[in-house]
C-alpha cells in the first residue's frame, strides 16, 4: 500500500469526538513522521452533517423501534425510495425552498438530487406504482442545504419519520387516526406535557374571505399567519399591511378569527354562537366536517389532548384539509415536535391518478434530543451493547480453546455472549471489562472447575454464584436470563 | 396550487410497478385532459435505483433482523456515518474504481462524494474520534456509479452489511470470531451448502517471491489469480505473461501453488510435508499463524466449513492478513455471498493512529434476491403488516364510534388492529379485506351483540369463535394471541 498523503487534524476539533471503545489493549504503534510532510488533510465529516457513535446509536434505534411498534400497531407497512430522485420529481414541490436542494453533480446521464424531505417520494411512488390505496410510514434521512446550527439540532442530513394513509376514504376517519396515532407515539417515547393544535386550511381560506382579503393572496396571508406561534399580533399584522399590502381594516378583523383557540367542541359552539361565520357557506361547511373529526378523537379518547387552534396555518402551500401540529412545553421549549395534514392534489402533480392523503410527520430529531438530554441528565451509562453473558478463565495462561468452545455452545443457543481476544488473560481484566459492559451473567472457570468439568455462573444482578455440571451451562444460563427478565 | 407541467407516462415502463395496496374504495376521480398539454415528465426513480414496495420491505426488514440479531450475539455495537463524504476522504481508496464514485455539485462550500462501501467511512471514523478498540456492524446502503443490470440485482444504490472489530489485539483471536459469525449468520438466514474459502495475503506474497515474481508486480499479479474463481488457468496465465510480463517460467512455478485447496489441517500438513514452502521464512511464519487459526475455528466447531484455498487472491488492495470469501454454490448459482479479511494499515491512512482491523462483508442484495425466490417458488402471499385484529360491524348502519371505542381499547393495550374507513361498510367486505390481510382475529359486532353489551370473538387461524362480555376484550384477545403463538 502506497503511503497516503495526509497530515491529520486533532480529534478534538472536528464535529464528533466522543465515541465508545470496548476495553482492549491500548495500540501502540504510532505513524512515523514522514506522514507529516504531505499535504493538509483535514478530518471531518462534511459541514451540517454528523456520525453517531454507538452511545447515540443505542438511544436511536430503541427510538425508532418504539415508533415502528406505534405505526405497526395501526397495520402500517414500510417502503423504501432512493436517496436521491430525478431533479425534475422534485422541481415545484417546495416553493422558494427548493435552493436548499443538494444536487448531485452531472456526470453524463440524468440530473439527480438528494431528496429533501420523504412526502414527495411517496407521492411520485403512488403515482408511478398505481397505488390506489396504501398505509405506509417511512424512518429515512432527508438533505438540506440550509445554514446548519448543529447546537440547537439543525442538520443538513437529518431523520424524518413520517405517516401517511392515501387513499378515497369516507370523511376524516384516517384523519383521526393520524390524530390518535401521534398521541400514541408522544406517550410511548414518554413525551409528556404536549398538545395537539390543530386547524383546517379550508376553514382558513372561508375566513380570510369573511375578512375581505384578495383570494390571490390567501396563501402569503396565511404564511404571515404561520408566524403567530413565534411573533406577537402587532407584528404579523406589520407584515400584513406593510409587506403584503393588506388593507388595514381587513388585517383587523382577521385579528377576532385567529385569536380564538379552545377545546374542540367548546370552540365549535362558540364560533356558531357568535354568528361569526354564518355568512360563508365554506365556513359552515367545514365547520361540520370538523364537528365529523371530533366526535372521532372523543370516540378514540383524545379529544382533550387536542386545542383547536384558528392561528395554525402551517408553512406548506400543498394541504388542503385539516391541519395539525403537536407542541411540546415543558421539557426545555423544543416547540413543535410533529406535524402534518391532509394533502389531496400532491399524487395528482405526478399523473392522471388523483389519491386524497393525509399523514404527518415526527420531529424525531428534537426527540432524539430531549431523550439525550435526560439520559445525561439522569447520569446512567447507555448500555450500547446487548451482551448477556461474558466467559472468562482465571488463570493467566492459555486456555482460550476452552473459553472459545464455551462460548461456541451459548451463541449456538442464540445467547449474546463475549470474551476476551488474548490468548493469556489477566483475572482481574476481565472482570473489569465484564463490568463495564454491564454484563449481568458471567461464566467463570479455573483449574477446579476444570478438573472437575464443572462451571462458576456468576449472577452479576444479585451479586450471586453457583457451580454447575459443564452439560447444564446453556440451560443453566437460560433459566437465570429467564429469572432475571433478560 | 397551482397546475403541475407533468405528462405522466404509464407505470408499466417504469422500473418499478408493483405493490401492494390495502383494501380501500376505488379512486375515481381522474384529472382533467389539460395536463397532457404540458411538457413531457418522465416518471422512475434515477437509474440504477429502485423503489422497494411493502412486499419487498417485509423480506428485508425480516433478514436484517436476523442479521442484527446475529452480530449483537457477538457484542457488537453499531454507528451511523453520513450518506456523503468530504470528497478528499475517498480519493485514493478504490483504485480504479475511483471513476464510479458519485460527486455532488459544487454549490459552493466543500467538495462531498457518495459514500463508495462503508469500510471506508468506517476507517475515518476510527481515526477521526481516536477509537482504539471498536467491534461494529453497520448497514446501510451505499452508492457505485457503474453499469447497472437490475435484471442481476447489481444496481447504482444497494445496501452494504458489515461486521469489523477493530482494535490490537492477540492474534487471530478476532479473526476466527469473525469466520464463526459469517457461518452463524448464513446459517440465520437459512443459506445451505456454502464453503468458506479461506487464504492469507502474506502467504500469497511468500508463494510469489517464491516463485520468483519481483515485488513491485505482487500486487498485479495477485489480482491475476484473484480470476481464478471465474476464468481457467490458460487464460490468467496469459494475462500474467502477456499483459503482467511476467516470465513464463515463474507463472508456471504459480500454478503449483494456486492449485492447492483442501481442508484446513489437511492442507496445511501437505504444504509442510512437501516442503513447497521450506525456503520462504515469512511462509513458514504465516503458516503457523494460519496453524492458530485452524485450531480456534476447530474450537469454534466451523473448521469443516472452510476450504483452504491458495487461489483466493480478493481484489482490494489493502487486506494485509487473512482473506476469506463464502461461496454459496446449489441456490441458483449466486457464487459469492459475503467476503472480508484483515487490513491493518487503513485507520493509519487518516492521522496518526495505527488500529488493526478485521471485518467482513454480507452480501445482503444477494441473499435478499435468494429469499425473494424462495417466497416466489413457495407462491406463499408475504404478510407486510403486524395486524392481529380486525374490528368489523354487521350491520351496514353509522356505528363507527363504537368500532374506534374497540379498537382504542385494543390500541391501547399495544394490540395491532385495523378497522375499515367507512361509516357504513358493508359486512362482507369487511370480512374480505380482513382475510386478505391475514387478521389472525376478528372481533365483530351486530345488534344483538350490543343490545346485550358483548362482542363476537373469531378465531380465523383454528375458525373457532365465541361471544364475550365487551369489557373482557382485551383479556381475551391477549389470551387468544398467547394460545396462537402471536
Amino acid at each position: 500500500m502506497s503511503e497516503p498523503a495526509i497530515t491529520p487534524v486533532d480529534a478534538s476539533t472536528t464535529s464528533t469526538t466522543t465515541t465508545a471503545a470496548p476495553a482492549a489493549a491500548p495500540v501502540k504503534k504510532e505513524k512515523p513522521e514522514k506522514a507529516e510532510k504531505a499535504k493538509k488533510f483535514t478530518l471531518k465529516t462534511p459541514k451540517g452533517t454528523q456520525d453517531y457513535n454507538p452511545e447515540q446509536m443505542a438511544i436511536r434505534e430503541e427510538l425508532f423501534d418504539n415508533i415502528k411498534t406505534c405505526f405497526k400497531r395501526h397495520g402500517a407497512v414500510t417502503i423504501e425510495t432512493p436517496v436521491f430522485e430525478l431533479k425534475e420529481t422534485l422541481t415545484g414541490k417546495y416553493g422558494e425552498d427548493s435552493k436548499l436542494i443538494y444536487d448531485l453533480q452531472d456526470q453524463g446521464g440524468e440530473i439527480c438530487s438528494l431528496r429533501y424531505d420523504l412526502t414527495v417520494p411517496f407521492a411520485r411512488y403512488v403515482a408511478m406504482t398505481r397505488t390506489r390505496a396504501i398505509k405506509r410510514y417511512h424512518i429515512a434521512r432527508v438533505y438540506r442545504r440550509d445554514n446548519p446550527v448543529m447546537t440547537k439540532g439543525r442538520f443538513r442530513e437529518f431523520y424524518q419519520c413520517d405517516f401517511d394513509i392515501a387513499g378515497e376514504y369516507d370523511l376524516m376517519v384516517p384523519d383521526a387516526e393520524c390524530v390518535k396515532l401521534i398521541c400514541e407515539i408522544l406517550d410511548a417515547v414518554k413525551i409528556t406535557s404536549y398538545q395537539i393544535k390543530l386547524n383546517h386550511r379550508r376553514l382558513l381560506d372561508a375566513i380570510f374571505a369573511i375578512c375581505g382579503v384578495p383570494e390571490d393572496n390567501f396563501r402569503p396571508i396565511c404564511s404571515a399567519v404561520d408566524k403567530l406561534d413565534k411573533s406577537p399580533w402587532s407584528e404579523v399584522r406589520k407584515e400584513m399591511v406593510e409587506v403584503k399590502h393588506l388593507d388595514p381594516t381587513v388585517a383587523d378583523k382577521i385579528q377576532t378569527f385567529v385569536a380564538l383557540k379552545g377545546k374542540p367542541f367548546e370552540l365549535l359552539e362558540k364560533i356558531r354562537s357568535s354568528g361569526l361565520c354564518d355568512s360563508s357557506k365554506d365556513a359552515i361547511a367545514v365547520l361540520a366536517d370538523l364537528e365529523v373529526l371530533f366526535k372521532y378523537l372523543r370516540a378514540m379518547g383524545v379529544d382533550d389532548k387536542v386545542l383547536f387552534d384558528l392561528s395554525l396555518a402551517r408553512g406548506l402551500d400543498y394541504y388542503t384539509g385539516i391541519i395539525y401540529e403537536a407542541v411540546v412545553q415543558n421539557e426545555s421549549e423544543v416547540g413543535s415536535i410533529a406535524a402534518g395534514g391532509r394533502y389531496d392534489n400532491l399524487v395528482g402533480m405526478y399523473g392522471s391518478l388523483q389519491v386524497p392523503s393525509v399523514g404527518f410527520s415526527i420531529g424525531i430529531e428534537r426527540i432524539f434530543s430531549i431523550l439525550e438530554a435526560r439520559a445525561k441528565k439522569e447520569g446512567k451509562a447507555i448500555k450500547q451493547n446487548h451482551t448477556k453473558v461474558y466467559v472468562m478463565q482465571m488463570d493467566q495462561k492459555d486456555l482460550l480453546e476452552e473459553r472459545l468452545k464455551i462460548c461456541t455452545s451459548l451463541w449456538d443457543a442464540g445467547i449474546n455472549t463475549e470474551f476476551m481476544y488474548k490468548i493469556k488473560p489477566n483475572g482481574s481484566k476481565q472482570m473489569e471489562t465484564a463490568l463495564k459492559l454491564q454484563v449481568p451473567i458471567i461464566v467463570l472457570f479455573g483449574q477446579d472447575e476444570l478438573e472437575k468439568n464443572e462451571l462458576t455462573l456468576k449472577n452479576t444482578v444479585e451479586n450471586k454464584q453457583e457451580r454447575i455440571p459443564r452439560d447444564q451451562l446453556v440451560a443453566k444460563v437460560q433459566a437465570l436470563m429467564k429469572e432475571l427478565n433478560l
